[in-house]
């Protein structure tokens, strides 16, 4: 098996994390050859234009040919459709990753690849609300847990390629089962996504009456509103998708918060203080282990 | 009337607000003298140390004795028994401001103050998930919304001299009526940290059946948990006195949420892409008018 070094590499989709992984492949000098595939001819020029690939094209088949690694980087419902469509054209011992949010369907998907190539689902745990190859920046992935999930198919030296990309660009490769990797990330992605737009809609309810409201909004609602600015359709794609785990989340959170609702209401101060520290700790002590965090201010 | 350059400015509790004004009162010399009233001999030494007072004291009648602006800087409810305290023993012509996160019942205690002294509500718009001296810092105040309730009784003299201080440590005094700052808080403010701990408490159901879910949360889960990490006295404070307004916005959001479960779980992706395109849309549109946020990583 060829090492990273050695490696022609293939994106397809220059968005946001597609794009960010070919400036720090590409600028960090980390394979053989940088290529992406886009349907967008100004993201081609522009592509070129900074560096970020050594090849860039419109032309699946082309893109792909050759490549040691393709990593597809779409909407999850779009790497379903691409992977019925590169079967046929993946040259032998291509290894086929992808960076999907959810990875049930995508890794059911992989398993109908032909059996020449070398499939492994992953997901980089990072993003930003902002999509698209504009947003695309350097070091995107430093830090970041990266979710690989091999199939039974995998090889042991496909899951140590896989891993070897995501260290060299400072992510924190971990592997475990697609459907794992679903449940949790349906609670700590998916459900702050849906509460986040949840909350834009009642401030938005609250903003028809009295449009103050956007004035005085501060950093309490912008933190926890942010990823409610996020790409609708990746969204979509990752809700529908996961949707068995997400209800399950938003049942759970709903009980919580229905809790705190009758608590309040009946103002039982004890009950209501216990509830309130005991998330107040949760969440301080997490974010002292995570490290130190950004602080930012509050409403 | 004094300008801010000739007052006696005492500020009355020394945790994350009222120690970052004084700093800046102190720091950029915008008034006569700077004392902190203080409970904690601790944070008396500490304020010395860094020169972020004139002078601290644990005595209120003496650290309130002739000056010209006292403000409160304490949980709600202690704000309202300190006013109680403070009638009797302030000076005539005292300007007594508060920072608290409501301002119904404080100003209806303002009400209360013998007619001598000149009272007005405020809340500047800016905190951070942290709390006490320690996680006080210079500028906190800046670019920060800072509501101003003047009470019937209060003169345009007051009103002017607490809007100078306001700008003075950079942020953007507004005046409105306490129960309209009240009702528009308790969207965004309260029903996010509210949202933010009912999170928290989803995802420890999570943590508690497979840990690991805490290694994957990322930026997602760390922004729009955040203020959940927020001083839990302090909260239900506010909670408590803005009881009604909170229970409407938590109705509110609920039944946005719940019409978001219903769309996923019926498979309506039409409806459901444009309740979040609605959300994405406003959010972003918000984010942009307000300025660059720095943006941050998301799970």
């Amino acid at each position: 098996m060829k090492s990273l070094s050695e490696c022609s590499v293939t994106v397809i989709g220059l968005g946001l994390m597609g794009a960010s992984l070919c400036i720090d492949l590409k600028q960090r000098n980390l394979c053989r050859e940088v290529r992406g595939v886009t349907r967008n001819f100004g993201t081609i020029l522009r592509a070129f234009h900074e560096n970020s690939v050594d090849l860039a094209t419109t032309d699946l088949s082309s893109g792909v040919a050759g490549a040691d690694i393709v990593i597809l980087s779409t909407p999850v419902r779009a790497v379903v459709q691409m992977l019925e469509t590169l079967g046929p054209i993946l040259w032998p011992g291509t290894v086929v990753m992808d960076m999907g949010s959810t990875k049930a369907e995508i890794c059911a998907a992989m398993e109908r690849l032909p059996p020449r190539v070398q499939p492994i689902g992953g997901h980089p745990m990072t993003g930003k609300e902002t999509a698209g190859y504009a947003s695309a920046e350097s070091g995107l992935y430093e830090g970041a847990p990266w979710v690989l999930t091999p199939l039974p198919r995998t090889s042991n030296e496909t899951v140590e390629l896989a891993s070897e990309l995501a260290e060299a660009i400072g992510a924190f490769p971990t592997t475990m089962q697609p459907a794992r990797h679903d449940q949790l990330v349906a609670a700590i992605s998916h459900l702050p996504f849906l509460m986040a737009s949840a909350l834009v809609h009642a401030v938005s309810d609250c903003g028809d009456e009295d449009p103050a409201v956007w004035d005085l909004a501060a950093g309490g609602f912008r933190d926890t509103s942010r990823v409610a600015a996020s790409d609708t359709q990746m969204f979509l794609d990752i809700l529908v998708t996961n949707r068995e785990a997400v209800l399950a989340q938003m049942d759970t959170v709903s009980a919580h918060f229905q809790e705190l609702r009758r608590l309040l209401a009946e103002n039982d101060e004890d009950s209501l203080w216990r509830m309130l520290s005991c998330s107040q700790a949760t969440r301080a002590a997490w974010q002292q282990k995570k490290g130190a965090f950004t602080t930012s201010a509050q409403g």
